[in-house]
């Protein structure tokens, strides 16, 4: 009996995966992973030459969208096939050997392994190694702390309608806006309308070889970052108060 | 010339360290580290093991607090003071030789390192390697993800007052609490205000070996847990943009 083994990857310098991650990769037979069609994808990039000679790779290709609008029901049913499929393939390997399955950043924070997970629950041993978020390379990457003190930090999705981005970002100190790409112009407006515009930063691709940051609102909105995050950093309320908690 | 080279010890489990954390902490000839007075200190025990024979350390112990109310302008002052010192003996040893500060979870996020970091800007070339937080290894050792589709988290400290908590607890669907310490019975009276007590859990020590989780509405609030983490996930909204993004 094997297991499924979700390998937290870290923001995407393959030195800063988790010692954990780093052993269980190294030493997989059997390696799982998301990606777009004709992609290498994100997550497999990050473990180039790490992977042992003559190791299995499952590249699990998510369905096509261009055909269907992807907030219909269709697109949601191809894609619920997609995840039982994979649910089952994972299952059927995990009866003898374990599998890695290899994931950005932090596997449960806004990861797409929990659709497996859910599926996979009573039926394979599972277990998670956490792994550091996007978010924390690149709020290093801007070389200041993200919150101290009594600093409130919200992180949102660009998928929100914009009213909601707009009312969170007015209620907190530090912001983390993932998921930008094509939203990128709505988050900034709503940073804009929020009266947070100036402090905004946005960091492409962060610990990446080819990692950039720039004042968001030097940026042209319209020249989408395909893996991006804005960043506001919080002010520090009562700093004192850590030393003593 | 050497450097400060602040590590990300990660959540507790010496295992969950980066790759670089790890490499840095064993190879170091000089290491810092923040504890309390007659405390062996969180940062140090994680790394109890690794380090190499002959290691300099610096405990940079916080001023004691029990002579002076800890939210008075003397406090604080011992505090500044306090910082002060150390970011010169830092700076110090960084003209001859590297020294690693050990910081738990991330640097950046709630760290205490950032008053030494402000205070050696332009004295001493400082490099941050970031760190799984705290919260991420607890909201794994949950074994249920803490956000997923357009879920809104926030992350609150304990030391807020009750009102601020109660209103940002009401408007996120996944929530973090920090500092929960003495302030446990205020955050656990917010959550029921916010009507979110029922889904919140309490991971004392997430990874380390002692590890304890449990409802909060299970846990005698008065048996105040030294390190802590609340967590209440998100229940993840439209999560098929997921695969589109
Ligand atoms: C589906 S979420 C996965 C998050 C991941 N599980 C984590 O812990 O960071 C994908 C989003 O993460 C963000 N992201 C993750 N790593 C990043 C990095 N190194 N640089 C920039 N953005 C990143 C982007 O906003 C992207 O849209
Ligand atoms: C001053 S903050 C430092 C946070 C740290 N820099 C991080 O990235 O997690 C200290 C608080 O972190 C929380 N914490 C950190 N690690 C934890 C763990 N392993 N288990 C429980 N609580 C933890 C506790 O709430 C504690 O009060």
């Amino acid at each position: 009996m094997g297991k499924i083994i979700c390998t937290g990857l870290g923001p995407g310098d393959p030195d800063l995966m988790s010692v954990r991650s780093d052993r269980a990769i190294r030493s997989a037979a059997h390696v799982a992973y998301f990606r777009k069609k004709g992609r290498q994808g994100q997550a497999r990039r990050i473990v180039q030459g790490m992977l042992a000679a003559g190791v299995t790779e499952y590249a699990m290709e998510y369905p096509v969208t261009t055909e269907l609008p992807f907030d219909g029901p269709e697109y949601r049913d191809a894609l619920a096939r997609f995840y039982d499929d994979w649910a089952d393939r994972l299952a059927q390997v995990a009866q003898s050997a374990d599998v890695v399955v290899l994931c950005e950043g932090d596997p449960f924070f806004y990861g797409s392994f929990m659709h497996l997970y859910t599926r996979l629950q009573g039926r394979a041993v599972v277990e998670v190694i956490p792994g550091i978020t996007g978010m924390t390379g690149c709020w290093t990457a801007t070389g200041t702390p993200i919150t101290w003190g009594d600093d409130v930090l919200t992180v949102l999705m660009g998928t929100l309608p914009e009213a909601d981005l707009v009312h969170h970002m007015q209620a907190a100190d530090a912001l983390v806006v993932m998921k930008t790409g094509r939203n990128l112009p709505k988050v900034r407006a709503a940073l804009d309308a929020a009266g947070r515009l100036d402090q905004a930063w946005l960091v492409e691709r962060g610990t990446m070889p080819d990692q950039r940051i720039a004042r968001l609102v030097d940026v042209d909105v319209s020249d989408v970052p395909y893996f991006a995050i804005v960043l506001v950093h919080g002010h520090g309320r009562r700093p004192e108060l850590e030393a003593v908690e």
